[in-house]
């Protein structure tokens, strides 16, 4: 028992190495090549160890979190990345997204399986404080690669500062001060010209 | 004061971007290139989550494992990779990398740069259940992948069993079940010739 156990869980740990080969549209802060989704998880779970502080909620369950934030792009092994300003992929995400964490987590034990299935879930619905504080860390670590590439991934893409605001502005029910951290730089990117002007 | 604490939170946040450039000897399983220090550390913190079980000692605290994987490899910021089995590298490794936390960890507030500090030295000391566990599976995940890419980094600097048995056998002091996985498929991957044969 014990012994098919630990191979289904190695068995999962081989598989998700292929996270690594996910690439996003987010540059790394260096240019030098797309950011993957693994080490952009590593990346999130750095940002909920040191900003903690900042979720909505006081004495949020950070471990919650960083583990939402550790599972939370394993569903693109299967569906690759979704551009975050792409509404059409978008619209189907969720159910491409879905039936990729069935068939990704039923690898594992049972009990770790429920485990995985149900921080994937939280993370998605945004159905409490720590899920929302993982959704606003998520958001907001692809503006910081966007400000400290001048705009790369945004101005390859067409993406305006109105998008940005609008798709981003859920960073608030997460983390307040966070959100008016990032409304700080989002308009210092405008001025910059790394976004393209609002209509006015 | 928040202000300034932020400040200097962000800026460390975009200071580690630079580990997702810090390659390791390791190949990726699927053997596209090397793998990088974040990813790395990304793998290592899903493995804690799912191999809690198997620590030496019961009732371990899988947080303080999954910060100490999280933050080990950030002073490869500065040093960059040392190959485990680079014995002259290996000789002032120490030295370097405590400069090396030094220099990065007093980005951040005093609180937090203490709470890093002492989690780095923990983790290099394996003066804890915690740190032993951590350690474990720092040595356990590059054997996966030298496994499943049929000994690609063993090969290429001439890597020997008696090498991978006497740098990794400590495994056992943090997870006795892991170490027995890892013997049993390091004996099959020299019998698959992944591996130099132990002199005999």
């Amino acid at each position: 028992m014990t012994a098919d156990r630990l191979a289904r869980q190695i068995r999962f740990i081989v598989e998700i190495d292929k996270l690594k080969g996910v690439f996003r549209r987010t540059y790394l802060m260096d240019r030098s090549r797309h950011e993957n989704s693994a080490e952009h998880s590593w990346h999130l779970a750095m940002m909920a160890l040191l900003l903690g502080e900042y979720a909505a909620e006081r004495d949020i369950d950070v471990f919650r979190v960083i583990k939402m934030v550790l599972i939370h792009d394993l569903v693109e092994i299967e569906t690759g990345d979704t551009f975050f300003y792409d509404q059409a992929g978008q619209a189907d995400r969720p159910e491409r997204e879905r039936l990729a964490a069935e068939r990704l987590f039923v690898l594992l034990p049972a009990d770790q399986e429920s485990e995985f299935r149900k921080l994937w879930e939280e993370f998605e619905s945004r159905s409490t404080s720590e899920a929302r504080f993982a959704a606003a860390l998520d958001r907001l670590q692809p503006l910081l690669h966007n400000y400290h590439t001048q705009g790369a991934a945004w101005r390859e893409h067409g993406v305006t500062a109105e998008q940005v605001i609008s798709r981003n502005r859920h960073i608030a029910e997460g983390a307040p001060q966070l959100w008016d951290y990032a409304e700080r730089f989002i308009r210092d990117a405008v001025e910059k010209g790394y976004l393209t002007k609002l209509n006015t």
